[in-house]
């Protein structure tokens, strides 16, 4: 659902010159090598030595080494920094905790802290779930990594993971009010990250699990829901299905057909892979068939060896078929990709059903490119932002953690989730509704509020609200 | 340190009052129990009742009672809420976690979080330390309790914590623009604990050890601190410790003493206890005796079963004097109490030295009380707001880690700490101090800057600086 190569970006070179060297020798070498000058600043100059920082943009990676190549090469000036917009809005980090309450004065501290404080305190100790009320439990949830599996760069561990815990963290805020803070943790054993967890969620109304490798992922995942007393969302694999699920509902309605009679065949049969499954299944899809590049069609009959495909061939493939990828596509309606890029061509969509729907979500690269697909699909759809249809997790986590948080649910459950994803695809109007737009943008600012209400009212149903909030009494 | 008596608050009574109700009996229940009307709000009004706001100052908790039980006499009237400024305060937690960049369009987006992201963590990967720079790491310290040793309140566990441990991150925030988030642990397992910290450590800069019972903390600040490269402080002892110090230090210029000459008597052999001895041994201190009322003085060739009192026994009393803590104060100097209340009386006193100092900083009740101490002492200083030289850790902990996180310090060693107590000290020039005027106020602006630079210094000539402040190069 994320990453993507970074097209034009913006980098911010120091340079160091001596005072016989012009301008335009630099000027020149930044042309030379595709790049625009945007700004120069004068940062300090003298008879010995002028700084100046040079704003460039760049079309690509390559043309940035090239650049700093070039410029490196004119005598006399030497590179002191260089730095791109990208990491200058990282300086410092991306969050800061404050004070929701002023601290202007002795009365002030009394009342938050020492000696005023004592009274909350023994408040929450007489009657802990106050801390909804008393305490920041009410709107905060922590966004748990180990770095295993942080985007599509793999086991990078827990302070590399950090800036997408921080992203995420900021996409939380700004997109859902919810406050939201990053634990980055240094460890890779099952057992001791749901200890950690577990210990550290009295402060937390949820728990956010991020970019933990499969399949340690079900097991933390499974246990902290069932010995926490707070949602726990591991959002790679719910958030995705969650939104595949919603661009499916539309694509559905495009192509008029139902749930219950289309066949769907995935690729990539990771942690994504089973949530999705999962999910269609919940939604009511019957049949499923799940394939991998080395396993080929997972089915009843095979032993595997990775208990996810074992799970998969229990519980898919009811007419037991076997062969490739490629023989699965067969009479296929749904393509769902979630492995890597290119594993099926423009011959494995000739033979689906009426009216392909291809969901080729592998990044950054998809399973098949849209431009080769579009001759003969009927609906396609990416997790890129530059082809229509992006399915994007970020229409999901925000909306059912506030509605999860607003209820003070004791989990986020399937009804919660289908509920999520009808509540997604609602927000595309009958009458909007066409081959490019099945899905919101994600800066559609009715997403968050719109799946928050189908949340709230899914827990209340399903029994696991704590809280009715006003508007639903 | 911390804690006292609340005196005069205020409650807001939302009343539902029906339409024949006077007011005027609200009032007259209000004003025969004590409390003051402050404000009236109507919040609805129909013809069966009205709904009304009565914000009312009391004196104290049991005119509260008594306030709420005459309204609630009142016939018609109906008490529907009653909240406190206090309360009020805590409504929804006192912290928030913001995002440092703006998330306005897509473009944000993709530097902030995915695609461009991914480059940040990819130099994260290759360089670890540049979390100082892409991170939240350089300005973030965990606030570490698991709600043993709540201010005077004992074992009430990390959920009741919770308000504590918020007010500290405020105060980070506000007193020296330090993020600190709030790590309330669910578990008293000394390992689990050390273990727990250690694996979420890659996020912070600093961790402070807050309100964790003795002797465990202990054990935990001196493994973490081996075990850590980040600075791991214990605020309960040596936050005491080093504003206990900075008192000392002026109280001496006053009495003209020298920290290598005077005579300690200690009452209180706990967490606080030990690392004031401590502390004070740093700072040339030699003659140093502790007393507890169990045991009576401390001395070698008695075994304790408590490790403090053990320690205590063999690094203090070079004398191997023996007795109670009356004894203890013949020709004492200095008295130093972190005890309880009332444990030394006017007759102990007047067996001081010349120009007794005295620090009893038992909270809420100190040792002695100023106003029974006042005829027999010179310097006289205790936990407390309401008198004067108030020993506020407030004084000490948020420069302290401004210094430690400015300078990248691998730790807060005992040169940075007494670097602290002197600089907190200074701040009382000597044409200002006086026996009523030993120590800044916690609302003094200059104190976390001054801190700040002399605890830089110090983890400079001590090597422990990963980093140099520009304005130190």
């Amino acid at each position: 659902m994320r990453g993507q190569t970074s097209g034009i970006h913006t980098i911010i070179l120091r340079l160091e010159m001596e005072p016989n060297i012009a301008f335009i020798q630099i000027a020149n070498a930044i042309h030379e090598t595709g790049g625009e000058i945007v700004a120069v600043d004068t940062v300090s100059r003298s008879k010995i030595v002028s700084v100046r920082d040079i704003t460039v943009s760049v079309p690509n990676t390559e043309n940035e080494a090239e650049l700093i190549n070039g410029i490196g090469k004119v005598p006399g000036v030497k590179i002191m920094n260089i730095s791109d917009r990208t990491f200058l809005m990282h300086i410092g980090g991306k969050l800061e905790v404050n004070s929701r309450v002023p601290i202007k004065n002795r009365d002030d501290l009394s009342h938050v802290y020492t000696p005023g404080v004592a009274r909350v305190c023994m408040a929450l100790h007489e009657d802990p779930a106050k801390a909804y009320s008393l305490t920041i439990k009410r709107n905060t949830v922590a966004v748990v990594t180990d770095g295993t599996a942080v985007l599509g760069l793999g086991d990078i561990g827990p302070i590399a993971a950090m800036p997408v815990m921080e992203g995420k963290a900021m996409l939380f805020k700004e997109m859902a009010g919810i406050d939201s803070f990053p634990i980055c943790i240094n460890t890779k054993d099952t057992e001791e990250i749901i200890k950690i967890v577990k210990s550290i969620a009295p402060v937390f109304g949820g728990i956010n699990l991020e970019d933990i490798s499969s399949p340690r992922c079900f097991e933390i995942e499974e246990r902290l829901l069932r010995e926490l007393d707070i949602p726990v969302f591991h959002d790679d694999q719910h958030g995705t299905a969650v939104v595949m699920l919603a661009g499916l509902i539309n694509a559905l309605k495009i192509v008029g057909k139902d749930m219950a009679e289309i066949k769907v065949v995935f690729s990539g049969i990771g942690a994504a892979g089973v949530a999705c499954t999962k999910m269609l299944i919940e939604a009511g899809v019957k049949h499923i068939v799940g394939a991998t590049r080395s396993a080929g069609i997972l089915h009843r009959g095979e032993n595997y060896d990775n208990p996810m495909f074992e799970w998969y061939s229990q519980h898919t493939n009811p007419d037991s078929i076997t062969g490739s990828l490629s023989d699965a596509m067969n009479d296929a309606d749904v393509f769902i990709g979630l492995s890597g890029p290119n594993v099926i061509d423009a011959e494995d969509l000739k033979k689906m059903a009426r009216d392909p729907i291809v969901f080729a979500m592998a990044n950054p690269i998809p399973e098949i490119l849209p431009e080769v697909a579009e001759p003969f699909v009927r609906v396609m759809a990416t997790g890129r932002s530059d082809y229509p249809n992006q399915l994007n997790n970020v229409l999901c986590f925000p909306g059912i953690f506030r509605g999860a948080l607003d209820c003070q649910a004791t989990k986020i459950n399937e009804e919660m989730k289908l509920a999520a994803a009808y509540a997604i695809a609602s927000i595309v109007g009958e009458d909007e509704l066409n081959e490019q737009y099945i899905i919101p943008s994600v800066f559609n600012t009715r997403v968050v509020e719109i799946v928050r209400k189908k949340v709230i009212q899914a827990a209340m149903e399903s029994g696991v609200a704590r809280k009715i909030p006003h508007e639903f009494a």
